[in-house]
């Protein structure tokens, strides 16, 4: 399992996030066990532990070597044994086993370890975590926690190369993604995937399917079950920690897609169909679904269930065929948590605002509330170069309803393959979608950044406010272009009003007023003191200090 | 009211959009009048009509000379008699009465005429139309009809020049803006708008009270209510549509943002706090209000009722200042009807999803469904540099609740002033908002674009998938990025998968194919065609054609 041939260039991006440092938290009772945080050190001498993805490429104290690869930390880690032949999470959970997996996401989430366990127990969260990927961060996908965002990257037959994937791994990695999802359809698939295994802290899923039409030469007709078992064994064997599964796309079904406006969008489903089609046999995945659970759970490798029939258009959204698709996912899922597999079920696409929660209802109702993973969805269709838009606002929405992890959408959809800007977008769109659904949902830490960034920017603390930010780099360009100066990242105002038009200054000053005039409640203000006025106008009538622009 | 001083450039956008072409529609009823459309050219012969904001400016035929001002058509347009001493549209509908401005935005929006006129006299729509802004081309805000936009833009003390913001106008309706505010606080104030009303296509909006504050040069509690009012006079002889007046800011309120993490983060609510505190009186745009309405009615000025109070973070989100200021809009907007001025209501601000259907829900009851007008809200504080993006979610989920107009936030929030490009950039994200909103209300044109542009992707008409888009400019750049070359556009496949993975290209086989074959049904293919296997295995067992990669 030794990459044979090294990236092009080993160079990944490494360093601290702006004022940050890389931290570890202890594990109660796992001694040597430790979290990571991202600490932001704020200028006021406080500092913020934030959630962190980056793995050790943001500890300065790292020494980072791609072709060594990351630490095999979880080998170390002492593991249950198998219950009734099964090394799984979901098996330990149900045994009532906390696994040093499950003890490291309560520390993460700051949720008890036994929540962890129950809530894998029910299915209703997974810990995606093949034995043999043991440079992991273990991570947990389920409605209970703070909501997670997957991204997307891969090389395909037309661009790119390994060198660039895994950086772009590493990338994503740093700016919040939870998952990477390694959709690779060109060459070097199985090297590509080597490469960003050994070097990837967070979970890596794949979708099988691409790797098995490659060796058939891209024939779906020429797709055998052998075919896909082995390649699925020798995805097992590198270390991936989920796969898509179009296992409910069945030939009953496909005709259900023929009046759509955009028929069949997954690339997995529309090569199951063409397989379905060709040979009016039902799809090999479904038939052979027990033997693929049997695979999986020896690795203890994740299903993600596809939606091979998801709508690719507002037009098709939640039509026959989608939701024809889930109910045998639903019957699916019973089929793997009954051997032991971790489940999660994936979700649209595009939808409309007004449609979005019956995909959440839907799924929890035929799915026994397994995570659901979604692709945005997509709110509209007209804004193709906006799609990590479009697509946020159904993704806020979906998982406010109880999706669990959202897989990102980057500019490119629709037209290219996302570059490394685009990657970034991505990701930090998908934050922002994930954590605004945090905080609708009330997740005990999710407001923490907001008000400690808000608190920052009433104080005029652009650093901080730039610390605190999402994308602290973009944030101080923009500040920067209109107000480029030192000086003013300490100035009482900013570039959109000036120093006599800031609301924030004059608000400020209306408080501190307020305050030392006793103006404090709605009584005070209505006995009516004539008194304060005169005293206010003497001191010169002015409720804000006097600043020299900058 | 001739510009004394021409902007440094007369240079401004223009041109149609791609592949379109500036059409315009009769007004039944109404000979000579006539309401513009983008048509929009498809290359299978058939095209699409869109809502087009973008003026003159996009017709190739039309000749633009900033400096003679945009045709003042409206002035040829019969008004009818004033209803009590009040022209207004408002006054006119209550009166049973369907102007030649309601006649127009009716067929703008394909409505009927007597729709438009039943919500303008209940108050649930606004047509912003000052008699002195006879360029504009009328246009309704109002929950039942298309969801609006606005773009702010404007010059401040610290940058920008008139000639610039004149562009910026252009620039913003050419991408989709309903309406501008002009805020600049800078000098020339009287001159920019001056310069921006004669060449607006669109209506107007200011917050008269900075102008005023520029009088007094910046001190708050030097303001008066007859330097406010000659403020409103000057600006409503210069045709502006409508005015945001922060005239529920009540002395008694100020207190209750004391302990907010932000305070106020309305300048013109700072203000108002400010001048309160220091005269300990009350807000004389309150005590003054009924004057108001009487100079407003007099040029049909439309009242934006500012929310002074408004939210600047998630944590201040619908508290007790910013709801017994709404209580208070609710009294005025009662004062403001019986006088016979149109009135809508502005809303947050920072709102985290949860709390964001209280707002309308509320500003409905308390304000007798007077168009609500909100600027996002932004569900999340954490992402300076992406609150275009983290109040489009928020946008996009008050507007399907009920909010008639949105005003856009660019990447800049917080941070600078927008430039072209961001300007561009936040009207692009709202109309995204505005359209998904539509979409989830059952608008009844909005689906017919998406439609379009989909099955144009679903057929690889990538020239027409980039015209139907909101930017076609970036679809196709980012497309070429990839494809560049030509013969790319007409490629069955594209850059993301290449021509193996397609499954667009399997879909639309399997399409065929499925038809050609009457498996058109679950029925037909539940009897099992194992002959129709070994047809299709005879006949090369491929479900797509070959393709050469481009």
């Amino acid at each position: 399992m030794t990459p044979t041939t090294t990236p092009t260039t080993s160079t990944v991006t490494t360093g601290p996030i702006d004022s940050s440092s890389k931290q570890y938290l202890p594990v109660p009772g796992h001694e040597g066990m430790r979290v990571p945080v991202r600490r932001v050190h704020l200028s006021n001498g406080e500092h913020l532990d934030l959630y962190d993805t980056s793995g050790p490429y943001t500890d300065a104290s790292a020494t980072i070597d791609v072709e060594a690869g990351l630490p095999r930390t979880r080998d170390s880690w002492q593991r249950p044994e198998p219950v009734d032949g099964a090394s799984t999470q979901l098996a330990w959970a149900r045994a009532g086993i906390i696994t040093p997996e499950m003890a490291y996401v309560a520390a993460r989430e700051g949720f008890d370890p036994e929540v962890v366990r129950a809530e894998v127990a029910a299915g209703r969260a997974v810990i995606p975590a093949n034995h043999l990927h043991p440079e992991s961060e273990p991570m947990i996908i389920g409605k209970a926690f703070a909501v997670k965002i997957n991204a997307n990257i891969g090389n395909s037959a037309v661009t790119s190369s390994v060198a660039e994937e895994v950086e772009k791994m590493v990338w994503a990695a740093r700016w919040g993604a939870d998952t990477l999802m390694d959709l690779s359809t060109g060459k070097n698939i199985h090297l590509t995937r080597e490469w960003i295994m050994r070097n990837s802290p967070i979970p890596v899923g794949t979708v099988p399917i691409y790797q098995a039409l490659e060796k058939v030469k891209g024939d779906p007709a020429e797709l055998t079950w052998e075919i896909y078992r082995d390649t699925i064994i020798e995805q097992c064997e590198q270390g991936v920690d989920y796969m898509t599964v179009h296992a409910g796309v069945l030939l009953r079904y496909v005709p259900l897609t023929a009046k759509r406006v955009t028929g069949i969008v997954s690339r997995g489903g529309s090569i199951m169909a063409a397989w379905c089609l060709a040979h009016h046999r039902e799809n090999f995945l479904y038939t052979h679904f027990e033997e693929l659970c049997d695979i999986l759970r020896r690795y203890d490798v994740t299903f993600s269930l596809g939606d091979g029939l998801r709508p690719g258009s507002i037009a098709d959204a939640n039509d026959e065929a989608q939701f024809a698709e889930l109910r045998t996912l639903g019957e699916l899922t019973k089929i793997a948590k009954s051997r032991g597999v971790q489940v999660m079920i994936e979700g649209p696409g595009h939808v409309p605002m007004h449609k979005i929660a019956e995909n959440v209802r839907l799924e929890e109702e035929l799915c026994e509330e397994a995570p659901f993973y979604t692709l945005g969805p997509l709110a509209t269709d007209i804004a193709p170069a906006y799609d990590h838009i479009t697509s946020a606002i159904g993704a806020a929405m979906i998982a406010q309803a109880g999706t669990a992890m959202l897989c990102y959408v980057t500019p490119k959809e629709h037209l290219g393959l996302p570059n490394r800007d685009d990657v970034k977008t991505g990701v930090i769109t998908y934050k922002i979608a994930a954590h605004s659904a945090d905080l609708a949902k009330g997740h005990p830490r999710a407001q923490e950044r907001d008000d400690a960034l808000s608190r920052a920017r009433f104080e005029f603390r652009w650093n901080d406010q730039f610390a605190l930010s999402l994308d602290p780099d973009t944030a101080r360009e923009y500040h920067d272009e209109t107000l480029p100066a030192d000086a003013a990242k300490t100035a009482h105002f900013c570039s959109m009003c000036g120093p006599k038009f800031c609301s924030m200054r004059i608000s400020a000053d209306v408080r501190a007023y307020a305050e030392e005039n006793g103006l404090t409640s709605v009584e005070a203000i209505e006995a009516g003191m004539a008194e304060k006025s005169e005293e206010f106008q003497q001191q010169g009538g002015k409720v804000y200090l006097p600043v020299t622009p900058v």
